[in-house]
């Protein structure tokens, strides 16, 4: 392992702010306790040097060394395979992990951004397309979702970075009501959120944007 | 490595077909000449036993053993760590593989899938949704991969479980034209396609699902 370093944008606006991906990697390194430096990169002109470290123009990245990674996804996997506070030891416990992290970003967040992207543009929830997003959303995924949450307390056996993704994902349908009927998976955003590292990282990044303003 | 054996439904309606996400996997096992088996859970009356396997109920999943494993970026991790053929060997192009595998998920397909099911659903193009979800798709993402396209051949160094990913996702974008104006984009989908490994896949699947009609 290198020197580890998140990149971010300098600023953004008020309402993505503690919602911002960064938050992912703040909170996984500050579960596995490791140090780690936070730079920015404009948020209204992105550069050429931005693009060539992040191709779709978004934040953050996370290089470690000579090593620099995009996607949150992929930066927590990294995480996680460097402390064994962030994934579990077993076999079987490090498969659950890395399938539920991908469960978190491509059923369930797949099946939840649209749903919010609708809610911030104030789409009319009688069309049609708010019906489709919003069935997808309840009914093939957090319909099936509730179980499984009810039954466990972490998904992979222990809290991994499979819990950072799945409850930071979560915790943007809550923000808009999206979780009034599922008890078991508001107790684990709950869970997960009520976590010292969790706070930190939010209150950083918090900070973090506050100080450009 | 145990016994590889990929889950798949024994049928699906005619529009899926050749893009029923076992495809994926059938076709990074071609690349790797690994052997393998297929079975069938039935697409109409998804039991118990299936949604413990896949908690939402859809395929395939993989089982290498003892593990059981859904998502299918889940397991293309799974099977390119089995694999040199799969992923690359150094370190900074095995970390380009995995990142570029999420972002074929989170970023291309977290676009281009709701841009498919309105297309699917018979939206109005003239919609605000139609117009948030088709500018998501080709500003913020097939814009910006078009270059990242046009000067490489693989996404991480050599062919990888990402081109698997992120070609197949692509795929579908092509099928309703959506690749237009991204010859670079095209131009990967069709060298990726070529590959015998992904005709024996696409057959295969064709002909499972042909079988139970």
């Amino acid at each position: 392992m290198g020197d580890l370093t998140i990149t971010t944008f300098d600023w953004v606006p008020e309402a993505p702010r503690g919602y911002v991906r960064d938050l992912r990697v703040r909170w996984a390194l500050e579960e596995a306790g490791l140090p780690y430096r936070v730079e920015s990169v404009p948020f209204g002109d992105r550069k050429a040097e931005h693009f060539a470290h992040q191709p779709f123009g978004q934040a953050p990245w996370l290089t470690d060394g000579d090593i620099s990674i995009f996607e949150s996804g992929a930066i927590l996997l990294h995480l996680g395979e460097l402390s064994d506070t962030l994934m579990p030891t077993d076999p079987q416990g490090r498969s659950d992990a890395k399938e539920w992290l991908f469960a978190a970003l491509n059923s369930v967040e797949m099946a939840s951004l649209p749903w919010s992207i609708l809610i911030f543009s104030g789409e009319d929830r009688e069309s049609s397309a708010w019906k489709l997003f919003s069935g997808f959303l309840h009914q093939h995924r957090l319909k099936h979702l509730e179980p499984v949450l009810a039954e466990r307390e972490w998904l992979a056996g222990s809290f991994s970075v499979a819990d950072i993704m799945m409850s930071d994902v979560l915790r943007l349908v809550d923000r808009f009501d999206g979780l009034a009927d599922y008890p078991a998976v508001r107790a684990y955003v709950a869970r997960a959120t009520a976590r010292p590292a969790f706070a930190k990282a939010h209150a950083d990044q918090m900070a973090h944007f506050a100080a450009a303003d």
